[in-house]
């Protein structure tokens, strides 16, 4: 959609502007004209023939023209009418700040219903409802009751929650950060946080997106089209508030191991979204990504007047998995021909407490052309001999003469810096109030620029018997049966290319050792009923079993056990089964996301696997390179990989495997939760086996 | 030591004051009548009659009487002769502000060892040198040339850093923070980080002590003295700089786990420290434990005129840990009668946009009447209605009047809060800039008095065979062997109470079969070397070996491929050991740090224990309780509990087993490192049995 009328009006209708003092209507009025707005205002208002010397008209029509932008302020129960009056002059625009809707129960979500369906049909776009308005500071428009208008700058924000945009304006007006553009969404009636994040990914003037989210209106959308935005300007976003959409009870390890907070961080890393804690996070990452330019890597080299804050600065670049550059012979050759013996010419570079604005000019200066850095932090504690001011005005002229890499700046103190800071921002130096701080923000760029930099995902696509699979999943749901067995599970699984062990069901134990007998020894053996999800916390496991003998002992045993402990249970027969021997058992699964859909998940297999906890997700369906990476971000990845003395296993197999389970699971929606577990692999060359899975479906 | 002559002197001489602007020794000179001092200042400076109007003397002598402390500002290569004088004239007290000693190389580290032996024979004590001084707002004395006079307070700082302390400086002076002492403590020549913390401990004008440190000089020492401070006032403490101790290539598992930084946390959680990350996060805290009283619990209320930040605040409580206190239903009624209809009554509570101070005022007041609740946290957004200041004065008159449970405040924003915030300030009332800060100082406080009521620690001491484990260590120090075998090793923790499976060695073939025999299948076999320490990475551990042939097997296949593939390892034979099946295998250990001497490690055993790194690690000697807590603290112990149908194992007996080896590396310093792996314990009632072991040992 085009947002060029809400973006810049060239005339704005105020519906419910108001002559009375403290009044939301007279504060919007006020607000537009003393934001110094050059296009037309007309207050709408039957009651009133002049508000602050601007003419007032009794409804939209008298106006005679077409406002570009409506903003409605009278209560809740005239909007419907205000809405008609919008398509009537064939307004396209409207801002609905008014409160009373969906956020108060029923009766409201009835009112807002009805004047989403009068805009939609008239072609009507509207913003809010119970929302704080907008402002866009280049236009000079204020149609909010947020504040006063900020500067103009670089940063799109938007934010579900208008109370906390009214805290950002003041905030962000205080460390002089300036926005393009910054929208309250309010209740989301029309338009949602994707709309105006995609109108930010259009617009020329907005360089970094930000926001305030507490829900995502359509996930599958979101992620496809902010990953595409985000090519192109990171997005900076808090996200707040757990849902409770992870409440159904999973009867896979992978859906009580998913929850609402999994899905996001695997929504965000894909679309390479970055997440912000809170706000001062979020306005210390702005600052840097709309002011600096992006660093090629992740070495970063620290110029520093005191140990102490330096030491600091190191540490954090450990914990924070950055790395200290190893500054190039040619730089500290220079470093040490200019600055005092006693300083240290290695990175953290110490210029020393005595040092004036030139020793950090002359580090700062060497250090950019040192191919082996590609970022630089500028820490300074304010001591006797400080020249605050001066050193600041220096490294804006080194940035300014060395723009290609970033730099930040970390002024420990407050009164002795202050005029020094300020002098940063002018310079568009980002400033940070530690070197922790600081260093998150470099990480979070190179970060971004290695996701940027990530190659075009493909994902592949398998050959498959997808017939096979629709019938058993036709049957269930035509049955209503949730829960696909283990039997079945395995079909599913061998028509998308697994493998899984060989074996039958005996229903006695002389059946069972004539199967044992055929497979050859040692076999596993498994309860078999469509009631018994978790065979082994019952004793419906036995593995290693190495004779007849064994195999008669372990089916009599589970007849009589089971019955006693589980007696409305089913119990059909044991599955006698192949054993799977010299493995790694690791865990592929996937569970489905209300809003982002199939969640996959890899990880250490077996009974710990929900005490561990060593398990890593992402979103379908999988490149090759994503399902490696999943492998790659648990810790089960070095066992995999071979440890003390055993051979590794086939990890391009497992990756393989995964994007197999994304496939299956991406073609039918239907499946919502599935576990392999365990998936049994080998030696590279070897044939993974599927040894146990469980699946359940539901109609879509 | 008595720490009056610092702290408030009745006479101070200034050696080296100086009537040059810019100079340290005018700074300090100045510094000190600026803030007021009202005891004598002598100023030592032979080429001067006046400074400041103040009669100069051109030695200490010459002053006529004892002062009480000296300030030391000449260069270093004078300081000798300085301290002479010192001696001379029977001064106690002196602070070396002079750089150049010990930091800057081994000339200077002579300097400043024949200094400190002049003071320590003629009973001076040093702070310093290279320091930047010491402050006393109360006292009013500015020994420092560090900036003005703070403010008075309750907040007792030391730094290693000087240059850190006037950033500090700074800092606390723009957020009003007070401070009872301020003290640079440089290179620690005689009074260290602990004679301060001490000090403070016992200085009634100190009620919170907080620090920045790089090094810790008597680990040891630290920890226990430091753990009866804790008990009395918080110590929160920065500490930076990972050391290069754990270079030392280890060969257990327990080494290779245990870094600098894990000594540290264990320190660090002893004795009840408080760890800061950052400056601004130390604050965060100091003002929490300065101005408000500790929680009974860690149960919070949170009061919200916006539903974001409420929400944001909700997160933070979930994600640290905290608990939202359910609210019981006298406080809901309450509630519900006196806010207007569409406030949440529940946590958080909601007063509203258009909230005033009065809404506020009432739902504080009705929380901190609730017994569930242990501390509430105050938000405000500033809106169009909101009061904020009035509500800051609301807060604090409510805190004033129920002063028992800790109140704190959360005012987002910046010019339109700025008032309020002092209010609060002046009020006692600690404020965040975020949600986030705020309940992670709330959980410092609840943590801190959890730690403070924990029982008194009493260690247990088993009977043990002292004298067996001496013979061995001894004579392996003698003849300089720094490894234990395996056998002897078990012989060691069989003397502490410890079993270890039966078994011996053999060096043929027949005679493993003849041992196997008697032990009984299944077996174990394992290489037998004093030069193969990882003995599984060379194929050297065969388990299960079910007969005569499985054994004899086994005894030929490591006599034939071990010395292929290690042929410099000394082979005394196989060890041929009863197999303990059916037990979970855990690791126990243990690493001698440098500074903080032994450090106990538990986790997950078997060979994934460097992978999956599931472990835990306390200061010995444990107590019951702490043994436990290093059980608990890790993933493991669930699996240990039981899950999915297995049953549990004997935790209490694996919490005894730590106590008993703790108890070892404490009456045995020799021994540097250990590890017990696996250790194999089953359920209750069994006893769980040492399967492998390996120690090493040092002359101490």
């Amino acid at each position: 959609m085009n947002f060029d009328g809400f973006f810049n009006p060239s005339s704005v209708a105020i519906v419910g502007a108001s002559a009375r003092q403290g009044k939301v209507g007279y504060e919007i009025l006020t607000g537009m004209i003393k934001a110094g707005y050059d296009g037309d205002i007309f207050p709408v208002n039957h009651k009133a023939d002049k508000i602050e010397g601007l003419k007032c008209y009794p409804d939209l029509e008298s106006i005679g023209q077409t406002p570009d932008l409506v903003i409605v302020i009278v209560p809740a129960r005239f909007v419907p009418d205000i809405m008609k009056q919008c398509v009537k002059v064939k307004a396209k625009n409207a801002i609905i700040i008014t409160a009373g809707f969906k956020e108060v129960g029923e009766q409201g979500a009835r009112l807002e219903q009805q004047v989403s369906q009068i805009a939609k049909q008239g072609g009507v776009r509207i913003i809010g409802p119970n929302c704080l308005g907008l402002i866009v500071p280049k236009s000079r428009l204020n149609a909010s009751f947020g504040g006063d208008l900020p500067e103009d700058g670089t940063v799109g924000y938007l934010s579900q929650s208008g109370a906390l945009l009214a805290a950002i304006l003041d905030m962000a007006n205080a460390q002089g950060i300036g926005f393009s553009k910054l929208i309250s969404i309010g209740n989301k009636a029309d338009i949602d946080e994707l709309d105006i994040i995609s109108a930010f990914g259009k617009d020329d003037d907005t360089k970094v997106i930000a926001g305030y989210l507490e829900s995502i209106t359509d996930g599958n959308t979101f992620v496809r089209q902010a990953e595409a935005i985000s090519h192109d300007k990171p997005i900076l976003l808090i996200k707040s508030g757990g849902t409770a959409a992870g409440a159904q009870a999973a009867s896979s390890h992978t859906g009580s191991l998913a929850g609402a907070e999994t899905a996001y961080e695997a929504v965000f890393d894909r679309a390479g979204i970055v997440r912000c804690s809170s706000i001062k996070q979020q306005f210390d990452y702005a600052q840097a990504f709309a002011y600096q330019p992006l660093p090629k890597g992740n070495s970063v080299a620290v110029i520093t007047n005191a140990g102490g804050p330096g030491i600091m600065a190191a540490d954090a670049v450990e914990r924070q998995g950055m790395t200290f550059a190893t500054l190039n012979e040619k730089t500290i050759k220079a470093l040490e021909e200019n600055l005092p013996a006693a300083a240290n010419c290695h990175n953290p570079i110490d210029v020393l407490g005595d040092a004036l604005a030139d020793r950090y000019e002359y580090a700062l200066n060497v250090v950019l052309d040192d191919p082996n850095v590609d970022m630089a932090m500028v820490l300074l504690t304010p001591q006797a001999m400080t020249e605050a001011e001066k050193t600041a005005q220096a490294i804006v002229s080194v940035h300014n003469a060395k723009p290609d890499k970033p730099v930040v700046a970390c002024y420990l103190g407050a009164s002795k810096v202050a005029d020094a800071i300020e002098i940063l921002r002018q310079g568009k130096i980002p400033q940070y109030d530690s070197p922790e701080s600081a260093v998150r923000t470099m990480k979070v760029m190179a970060d971004y620029i290695r996701w940027k930099q990530k190659p075009k995902r493909v994902v592949k696509l398998f050959s498959v018997n997808r017939r096979k699979v629709e019938n058993i999943i036709d049957r269930h749901i035509r049955q209503g049966i949730r829960e696909i067995s283990e039997m079945e599970s395995k079909e599913i699984l061998e028509a998308y290319g697994f493998v899984t062990p060989k074996g039958s069901v005996a229903t006695s134990a002389s059946q069972a050792v004539s199967i044992a007998d055929q497979l050859g020894y040692p076999v596993v053996m498994k309860i078999w009923s469509p009631d018994i999800l978790h065979k082994s916390d019952l004793g419906g496991v036995k593995i290693g079993l190495r004779n007849a003998q064994e195999v008669t002992d372990a089916y009599d045993l589970m007849m009589y056990r089971i019955p006693k402990a589980m007696p409305e249970a089913r119990i059909i027969g044991v599955l006698v089964q192949q054993m799977c021997a010299g493995g790694k058992e690791v865990i592929l699964g996937m569970n489905r996301d209300l809003r982002f859909g199939p969640l996959m998940m890899f990880g250490l297999g077996g009974t710990m696997v929900e005490v561990l906890k060593d398990v890593s997700f992402y979103l379908a369906p999988l490149t090759s390179s994503e399902a490696k990476q999943m492998l790659i971000s648990t810790k089960t990845y070095k066992m995999l990989e071979g440890v003390r003395g055993q051979q590794g296993v086939d990890i391009d197999a497992i990756a393989e495997a995964l994007q197999r389970l994304s496939q299956l699971v991406t073609e039918f929606p239907q499946i919502q939760e599935m576990d392999i577990n365990p998936f049994v692999v080998g030696k590279a060359g070897t044939t993974p086996v599927a040894v146990d899975a469980r699946m359940s479906v539901e109609k879509v």
